[in-house]
């Protein structure tokens, strides 16, 4: 199959800050659009944009020729996909499912043998770029898979993203999105205890940003979240709850490879520290907190 | 006094990586350069140039207006401003003396009030840029000491950086400088961890490297160091050693402070590992040793 706008019908399911962008993209570069939506309110701004809502994720795979899913946590996924009256068993034979939530690589493998064995392909692909790159259709994303399907999909993922890299197999997508993320919560620590030893020898903080900011310490949280830790501004562009579930999949898969990462262990007790004292829906950045 | 190329006489000590480049540039701007180097060698290019060497810091100090230092460790700060024959001792009453030495914030503070009580005016002004922020002039430079004595040195600063903050009181450009090794060296453990375990999940991580590089995850140490990680290539820009002294001082201030700095425990502890291993002479970015 290949991909035609005005043809070929993809179903969008998650429409979360992320998802809404992205499926509102889809539709935008001329795609047939159909959503499942839990809240029929986060669907509305879509169908007047000309999408068609389903009643269930069953229904949508029905009449789809790829599915696209991005939702919360693993546990989701796993129900969404393989779960009675999942997408695998409703999915058409030929068609494709293409997972962009932040999950489980060893979940992502087992979801796409088991959509195998029924004609069906299925990709692990989850992103980063944050809200504002979904907003700006600049996501960067992390494929794996068969070859063959990330070639078919490529029309539709470039309408989502700038940095379309198949990573390996099934699986590979999310262990380079779970690498990632090791880096973000490391660089994070660095960043909060950093500001926070200035702050705690008398500096001004903002002082020691405008030092340090461009060197060798320089980094994405050093521009854009240091600043909103200073300012106290907590407001989530990505919650603690989500980078805890990253990290603690991380973690398990460390630990199922025999890798030891203490740096990953360190960093995401940290964050179960902030989510036991209530920050669970707060920003990332709010790792500051604990070094005021 | 204020400072004018052509009139002013500025001696510089250390003529390392780093301070051979400053010194040029100290020279190129048209002040009188008087060098005192250890190893005669080091000096010979600078004197083409016109610089003048002297035997001795003492004698140095004694024909200078500035004297600007960059060596190795506390130790040689401490000897170099305290000791005997030591750079207080020689210098003239109204002279200033800047230690751009990344060093410890309590023996800059003692190194003032002693300069004082004589009538000298002392510095602490650490940099990041690295080699190549010395030698393009572009370094940051981070201030601690009297106002005054800060506006004074403009001049002589500009000529060396682009980014000239003054901290706070004797100590706080060290301080600072700190805070500034902190986020260098936990976003380096988040690096080192990211590309180990993509790798250890069967990743190319060259390929994670694409993926993850412009995102959240970005960072100086993501777009430089990591490809030399790859590449197996641990020359130094900077030295592990010196790194290792840097992340020393910050936990012996935080200490002192009462802050705690789990990440910074723990990066401490990494490198200290890998100066067992014999690295200590190898670049920072030899973390990633630690995690094939």
């Amino acid at each position: 199959m290949s991909l035609e706008p005005g043809k070929t019908r993809i179903g969008f399911i998650g429409l979360g800050i992320m998802g809404s962008s992205m499926a509102r993209h889809v539709r935008s570069a001329g795609f047939e659009l159909g959503v499942f939506a839990r809240r029929p309110e986060a669907a509305q701004p879509l169908l007047q944009l000309g999408a068609r809502a389903f009643e269930s994720p069953r229904a949508l795979a029905a009449a789809s020729d790829v599915v696209v899913t991005i939702v919360g946590f693993p546990s989701d996924v796993e129900s969404l996909y393989l779960g009675d009256g999942g997408l695998i068993e409703a999915a058409r034979p030929g068609s494709y499912l293409v997972d962009m939530t932040t999950s489980s690589p060893s979940l992502a493998r087992r979801i796409a043998s088991t959509a195998r064995s029924r004609g069906v392909f299925a990709l692990d692909a989850p992103v980063t770029g944050g809200d504002a790159g979904a907003r700006e259709a600049r996501l960067s994303i992390m494929v794996g898979g068969e070859t063959a399907a990330f070639e078919a999909l490529r029309p539709l993922l470039r309408v989502l993203g700038t940095t379309l890299v198949r990573q390996g197999e099934a699986g590979a997508g999310q262990h380079a999105k779970l690498a990632n993320q090791i880096a973000v919560a490391c660089t994070m620590l660095g960043v909060s205890e950093a500001l926070g030893y200035a702050k705690r020898a008398g500096l001004e903080p903002e002082s020691v940003l405008k030092s340090i900011s461009q060197g060798a310490a320089k980094s994405f949280a050093l521009e854009h979240l240091a600043p909103k830790m200073l300012a106290g501004d907590f407001a989530p562009g990505f919650f603690v709850k989500h980078l805890v579930k990253d990290l603690g999949l991380a973690l398990a898969e460390a630990n199922d490879l025999g890798f030891d990462a203490p740096g990953l262990r360190l960093v995401l007790e940290r964050y179960r520290t902030l989510m036991d004292l209530g920050y669970s829906e707060a920003g990332t950045q709010v790792l500051f907190q604990l070094y005021r």
